[in-house]
């Protein structure tokens, strides 16, 4: 059966999702109202349906998915429960366990909460949507066969998100923490030796993370306080991930930057 | 030239020490007051001489070398000072430069700052004692051809070693605070499954890092403290590491535990 679905934004993940549903031949709605050129070029040439505004699109569509910042997820649900929306509401952003709840209090029973490991789904096998609530199989179907690899599971799929991205995204910025200490403390070049004998490939992936995280770590921050936040809700600690928060918060300058970042450059910003 | 050396204490570290500077030689002292039968049987079994008080040894010995808990470097530096000690002071323990420094203005010129990275040296290659201070170059002669790769360098060993073990302890710390959460929130096998796919090796250094930490542990939190201080020194996030210092003092009952501890109940400790 044929599903209207509200994609909410199409940034680069989202997109990649969209046009899965699109190739499985649903109908995927975007809202123009607000968004950036880019977010137009990705649902036009995706074959996104703008329906220009949230009433209109809400109105329009069966069911819901937002992919969006962690910290504007709580108002994305608020926005459309106002609308007076009924469907499937599918969560997919990096947020804790309780605010996923929180956003199954507001749009209710039939929230789906998502968890998306991987980067934007272009090749098979990439990227897994993992999906967990009661409506969760119907919305593995719609993905049947397509380049998203979506998943059904029983217990909470923020939460395996948050577990996976605490290793990925904080050990990514335990590392780049680390070249900033050494830098700070003059003593950069004889870790880099004492790695090259007892941790090989370390410097590698310190230099690799450095320019593969920087135009992307502005998003992190928020993703990081999601993370801690889970681990407080556990009577875990939450400081390693309070800690990436404010690593990724000092890179934030590197927005969308188009060139190659060098990890001296981002020890730069980080001790600055 | 023969040098008098007294070893605060023979720990497994300290012993494989002592016993390069044997092997070169020297005389190493120790004190028997106050310590355990292990200790004991280290000392004689590597040929220390027991001058069974701290008043008598600090008196006989040209130099002191310290390695012990960082909790207690502090310590150990007054009550040598106290005892008129003028030579060269090596404290070879995990701390802060700043505990570092402190040390420095108690013992004065001669002191050598020292950072140990690798197991205790009985093979060839496995060990480097890296050393910072005016008086480094002669430290590191004794150790001339020994197991004990000694290093002499310009800025802070204390540095270095806060910022390899940050790595390597801080990064153990978060993987096994990751095997926890994910056991809080009942996905611990979607995690393993997608960790096999996307993350390859990372369960099995999840449970290497259980059975191979748990019963040092309990000493890694203080060494976590003096990293976590070592950041905040740096104008750095200290979180990552008082975090680690959280996880590894719940590990702390697995002292001297002889049995192979599991993934299982190091995660069962760190929840309770």
């Amino acid at each position: 059966m044929i599903q209207k679905v509200l994609l909410l934004h199409p940034g680069e993940m989202g997109a990649s999702i969209g046009s899965a549903l699109v190739s499985n031949k649903h109908e995927v709605v975007w809202v123009s109202q607000n968004r950036s050129k880019d977010t137009k070029n990705r649902a036009t040439g995706n074959k996104f349906v703008d329906k220009l505004s949230l009433k209109k699109a809400v109105t329009y569509c069966d069911h819901v998915i937002t992919i969006c910042p962690p910290t504007v997820a709580i108002e994305v649900a608020l926005s459309v429960k106002e609308m007076g929306f009924k469907g499937i509401y599918i969560d997919a952003n990096a947020i804790a366990p309780s605010t996923a709840s929180k956003i199954q209090e507001i749009v209710g029973p039939r929230f789906v909460d998502g968890g998306i490991i991987g980067p934007p789904a272009w090749e098979k096998g990439s990227t897994r949507l993992y999906l967990s609530g009661k409506c969760s199989e119907e919305v593995v179907s719609w993905f049947k066969d397509s380049l998203v690899d979506a998943r059904s599971m029983k217990n909470s799929a923020s939460a395996l998100k948050m577990s996976y991205a605490a290793y990925t995204k904080g050990s990514s910025a335990l590392i780049l923490s680390i070249r900033a200490l050494a830098k700070k403390y003059g003593i950069e070049e004889s870790l880099m030796e004492e790695w090259e004998i007892s941790q090989p490939g370390l410097k590698e992936r310190s230099e690799s993370t450095a320019s593969g995280t920087a135009s992307k770590a502005w998003r992190f921050e928020g993703e990081m306080l999601e993370i801690a936040k889970t681990f407080l809700d556990a009577e875990l600690p939450e400081g390693f991930h309070r800690a990436s928060s404010e690593i990724y918060k000092r890179m934030a300058d590197f927005k969308d930057s188009e060139e190659k970042v060098i990890v001296e450059n981002v020890i730069k910003k980080i001790l600055n």
